[in-house]
């Protein structure tokens, strides 16, 4: 590459109003009442939503390739097509009251690093790859991440195939009324690196005024039932001596999830999300509680110590009060690190581009959690409006939008070599 | 009265086992699997029960009025039957989890009570009557203690005619569909003094291991629903510092309730029977939580000072976290205490007939709530299994449904005199 061609690379921007404008047409399908989108996986509108994107890809002559599981990979020809693709990508389905960036951003970005590529007829050295995943969401079918899962045999096909909605529909049927089960192996497929980009769906970057997160990993994740089981009786004639309220004690180790957080920054995370009361009656003590803890830290050691002092809290409650309090392990994600090559050269892009940035972790799974245990992988994240995601009111600045794609575009530069 | 009679009314004993034989037999109409009873007011089956109570009360001589409410006076003349009449019963629906005992142990104690005077002859200076009042659970219908809420104007026949079930069927209605309405206006009904015998329904008396509760009044009650207002958001995304959890702030307030109850001993309660979480979803920060305060004292004065404390750490809490704090009353029930003559005439005749007994109160409402701001009442309590009740595994020994109908019959010679 001679000095020429160096700058006119530095100074390349992708067109942030035809993104902005795509971004716009596609969450026209499935476009609710208050500005949101519900297209959820695998319906005739994800058949709508995958076939523009497809349409797109086509007129800036990538060539498609869908896989098994219907994921999708629109590929553009490098001078050496022996090299493993530089992919990016992410997934189009929505939640049922989902926003309109969650996702489409990081397949549409991957489209317009393309076009931008096109317009200035710029040939990279290792070809480049859009991937849309199928069913990131999960909230049509179980489990999340669906695509990407099976492509890094997470788990398999067959069982990613007899996933099945609330009427009983089958992934591999709905794949097929859709036409979109492809040819390909999941996982026959190489990757050279592969970067994400993102809304946050965290208030972290707006707090801080930056417009670039440098992602670093992806935090570990515990899910745990917790049942409580006290006496149900009733709330007039039971003197407070003689409950057996396993409301009450529920509030406690409620309490002490958040607290297990505190005590392990600046990364630590715990919720409550789901509380189910037993009778949920007025007039009636409760005599049973079940509800979720969520624990989240930046490496599986941390989050399993929080788990740790979340069970001593609750065999401390036991023992004080006499309630059984059985607490199950539902799911665990290990916390990964990204390779630092990829958050390098997104580290790099951000600064070279001038966006204010800084480092970021991602609370959330997404398909670069999957793609990083088969290649160098790396997300950028953008904010958005109050932190707010999975919401019909999720939104972006078309400034953002801009800046993370042009960091894509140049992160994905440096690992495809121009 | 001569020494000689007063020596046979004083070792008259009521029959244990035709009370017993008379209770299980109601029990067989709307008997469930486990044991209970699901005998819902206004029902086919309510009809039967009342049919086959009104049945017996005709076998023993007394003489019916229905009033518009469906409210049943069976009638025993005494010698001056321009007395008012010395009145006891109770109500014969049930939850629809319901035991054998709740409200159908006071009206077939009442029709004991009668036998057992038909069988030795004796006549009463008053005249007695057995009473069963109509929807005293309010499980099909609200409001609760429907029938004799009406009698007591605390509101309008005709509100209580235009309640609906779940089916959107009438109390009135269902009342002609089951051939009880009938032609007195509610309350055009004299009362000299009202007993009702009654389960405990809580864990007082098998604790202490009495037999009889002298019962002093029935608690005051305050019912509130509460509203935390925080910001839902991602469990992953969003660090501890920048949370609104609507949850978090609830649990604290929870335990207030609690601690409200414990700081006003003997009598103070307070409970959380029901809670929502909104979306009440795994992976997603509470953003509002809803749940129910249930506040009970002996005295107005106790369950208002506690009412205070519960709002003021409300405040406190909602000034601490900036999150919305919304307690609205639902409904308030005045604290009764019981005519000293009719908690008098129980105790004296449990301690003549050498039943162990305490004092007791009463934390649930009962027919006798209302009977009391008409006429000098009181209510007699026996123990029930491990005070539990609403439920199809309610149970009593029968030893103590004997006692209680014993210590009614006393309690109800005394007053209507021999």
């Amino acid at each position: 590459m001679d000095t020429a061609t160096r700058i006119d690379i530095d100074s390349l921007r992708i067109n942030g109003d035809r993104l902005w404008a795509s971004l716009m047409e596609l969450a026209k399908i499935g476009a609710t009442p208050k500005g949101g989108v519900c297209r959820l996986t695998l319906t005739d509108l994800d058949k709508q939503g995958r076939d523009l994107v497809i349409g797109w890809a086509k007129d800036a002559g990538l060539t498609i390739t869908i896989d098994k599981i219907g994921n999708g990979f629109m590929r553009r020809a490098g001078r050496n097509n022996a090299l493993a693709p530089i992919i990016t990508g992410s997934h189009i389905d929505t939640q049922p009251t989902g926003g309109k960036f969650d996702g489409n951003y990081g397949v549409l970005a991957g489209i317009e690093v393309v076009r931008t590529l096109n317009d200035h007829g710029i040939e990279t050295e290792a070809p480049i790859e859009v991937a849309f995943w199928t069913n990131e969401e999960g909230s049509r079918f179980v489990p999340v991440m669906m695509g990407s899962g099976v492509f890094a045999k997470a788990f398999t096909l067959e069982h990613a195939y007899a996933a099945t909605d609330t009427e009983g529909k089958t992934v591999k049927d709905e794949l097929a009324r859709i036409g979109y089960i492809g040819e390909q192996e999941p996982g026959d497929h190489p990757i050279g690196a592969y970067f994400e980009t993102h809304i946050e769906q965290g208030p972290v970057l707006e707090d801080n005024d930056k417009t670039i997160g440098v992602v670093q990993g992806v935090l570990g994740i515990r899910w745990f039932d917790c049942t409580v089981t006290g006496m149900e009786a009733h709330a007039g004639p039971t003197p407070m001596a003689l409950r057996k309220d396993a409301l009450q004690v529920a509030t406690h180790l409620m309490q002490d999830v958040v607290a297990s957080a505190l005590r392990h920054p600046p990364h630590g995370r715990g919720t409550v999300g789901m509380v189910q009361v037993f009778p949920n009656s007025r007039n009636v003590i409760p005599g049973r509680v079940k509800f979720s803890i969520d624990l989240r830290n930046a490496t599986d050691a941390l989050v399993d110590e929080m788990a740790g002092e979340v069970k001593a809290c609750a065999a401390r409650l036991s023992a004080q009060t006499g309630l059984a309090i059985h607490i199950e392990l539902v799911s665990s994600y290990s916390a990964i690190g990204f390779h630092p090559d990829c958050v390098d050269a997104v580290a790099r892009a951000a600064a070279r581009l001038g966006y204010s940035n800084m480092h970021a972790v991602s609370g959330a799974g997404h398909d670069a959690v999957y793609m990083a245990q088969l290649a160098p992988s790396g997300m950028i994240f953008i904010p958005c409006k109050d932190g707010i995601s999975h919401n019909e009111i999720e939104d972006a600045k078309p400034e953002h939008i801009t800046a993370g794609c042009n960091v894509l575009l140049h992160a994905m530069l440096e690992r495809a070599g121009v």
